[in-house]
């Protein structure tokens, strides 16, 4: 018996970029739950430098910043979302849960494979 | 004002590897539309080997084929969708309708980037 699965995935670009999607959604959940970069970095064994640069390249390419980042401290310093991250996190959260349901919902789709 | 896209993708995975998606969903549309193989590769910009190997994959790991080819002939012999091929692609279609409709209907989100 093989295991079948109906993936959907779902990401935001701007000029024909990524800028969004399930990376950086998890890098921003993991910033709120852990107040710091590094940390949320470490738990998605990322380098410190890649997930800063992520978070300049949203913060820059954005109509606001996401993250908002305090210099300094044994931890690298502090991060957390913004308003606007916060409500972006929220909203992709919820789409993704959307499509996460319907993907459950394929059988007759994966009965024919 | 920037260009900004919601992107959603599905796919089938079987054993955690890529067994169908969009490339393979094309790939079996022009193949019911112009009858030949070789003709669905160019239409494609695919080498006739890749085609050939993306057939005989799904052929080879699906439940049961999806493609039949028939050797011969001034192009390289004729292709035609099996029953399970067309239904295949009908459903795949029908899932990938609604989600291009649903990537339609987020301009919320989108208006948070």
């Amino acid at each position: 018996m093989h295991d079948k699965n109906l993936k959907i995935r779902c990401w935001i670009e701007m000029d024909q970029a990524k800028f969004f999607g399930p990376g950086r959604a998890r890098l921003l959940e993991l910033i709120e739950e852990l107040g710091s970069l590094s940390k949320a970095a470490k738990a998605m064994n990322m380098s410190y430098k890649k997930a800063w640069d992520m978070v300049q390249d949203l913060n820059n390419r954005g109509s606001k910043p996401y993250v908002h980042l305090q210099k300094g401290g044994k931890d690298g310093g502090f991060a957390e979302l913004t308003p606007h991250g916060s409500a972006l996190l929220q909203k992709y959260r919820e789409l993704d849960h959307h499509l996460q349901g319907i993907s459950k919902s394929q059988e007759d789709l994966l009965n024919l494979i």
